[in-house]
């Protein structure tokens, strides 16, 4: 059995929807921000990063949004989410995901968690002002080349589209309108008609 | 062939390393930060990102250090830079570089970049102000549990130590000195004798 650690609305989803298209058995366990789990010691002698996701698994526990995309693509080759049978279609593939992590993810993690780099309120509310901008500077970028179409990969599906679908949906509370992006939206529209999609959104609430 | 386009002391280091380690042909090509050689119109074909690494190859280009390290170890299996036939470790490898890219890479850049989520002086030197402690919260976790020892997976060299490397000669630079990581430090000092480490930093300097 497989574990996903989770917290609504974060990464996580990304992660928990490659788990519902993988057909690996796995289970879901919520971990409450708002009561500060992930903090815990419990929690910590999971994930000493005190973050999500982690995947329990039983080899040990993998963490970062990243790994754990590409490990269930292997863990469930019949499933088809991924290109592993092209290391350039793979690298491809894991390029796309490091830069959600490293860049856009992060971006967006300055208007909420922005005491991660900085002391002072001012700083705070600065990086809150300008976090608009940076989310669409990157969505740009993903609209004019890195999202080849319909899928992020082209025809192929794959866990890089589960990524790009939990991030765009950060746009709205972001203060971007995803109508900005045309493909973009697009994709975020074809990847909700995907019943992995709605089974994950809809296990989470019932979590 | 492949090349490599890097800016000496960035985070494009790991790949060359990885490189130099993997007998693949390869060459290198530098971006001249100064002249802002990153944003011109002829590197942004390259890398529409305007960042380095990028690897161009014969298929197309790979961007993202935690897609180039594993992409050359994919094509030079004999080097064995990866644990490519042991899904959870490779998975343990992916965690790990993608924990220096998104959270300790990210940490280093609020020293230099801050620009990149911030607009007033005041938060950029905050930013400053706060850059060696999130730096040590992040190479206590590395050091405490991340890094098996002598590398990162273990007995088993593998790019995460390149990567590893890379940024642990950020330490200095950002206010910490690396002896407050005893094991950091052995690891850092193991991988300056690696004759491709050696060979990576030698001709970084003479490009």
């Amino acid at each position: 059995m497989n574990t996903l650690y989770f917290s609504p609305g974060s990464c996580a989803l990304a992660s928990h929807i490659a788990l519902a298209e993988s057909g690996l058995p796995y289970e879901i366990r919520k971990v409450d921000f708002g009561a500060n789990e992930q903090r815990s010691e419990a929690y910590l002698k999971i994930n000493p990063k005190g973050r999500v996701p982690a995947l329990v698994t039983e080899h040990g526990v993998v963490t970062e949004t990243v790994a754990i995309l590409a490990y269930i693509a292997q863990l469930a080759p019949a499933a088809k989410l991924a290109p592993l049978d092209d290391p350039f279609q793979f690298a491809r593939m894991q390029a796309f995901n490091a830069y959600m992590s490293s860049t856009v993810h992060v971006a967006h993690a300055h208007g909420r968690r922005g005491y991660r780099w900085a002391d002072q309120e001012s700083s705070i509310q600065d990086m809150k002002n300008k976090l608009p901008q940076s989310m669409r500077d990157c969505f740009r970028l993903i609209e004019d080349g890195m999202l080849e179409g319909p899928y992020v990969l082209g025809e192929q599906y794959s866990v890089a589209d589960a990524y790009l679908f939990v991030v765009s949906g950060w746009l709205k509370s972001d203060g971007v309108d995803i109508a900005e992006f045309p493909r973009v939206q697009a994709h975020y529209q074809k990847m909700r008609e995907r019943p992995a999609v709605q089974k994950a959104i809809a296990d989470e609430k019932a979590a």
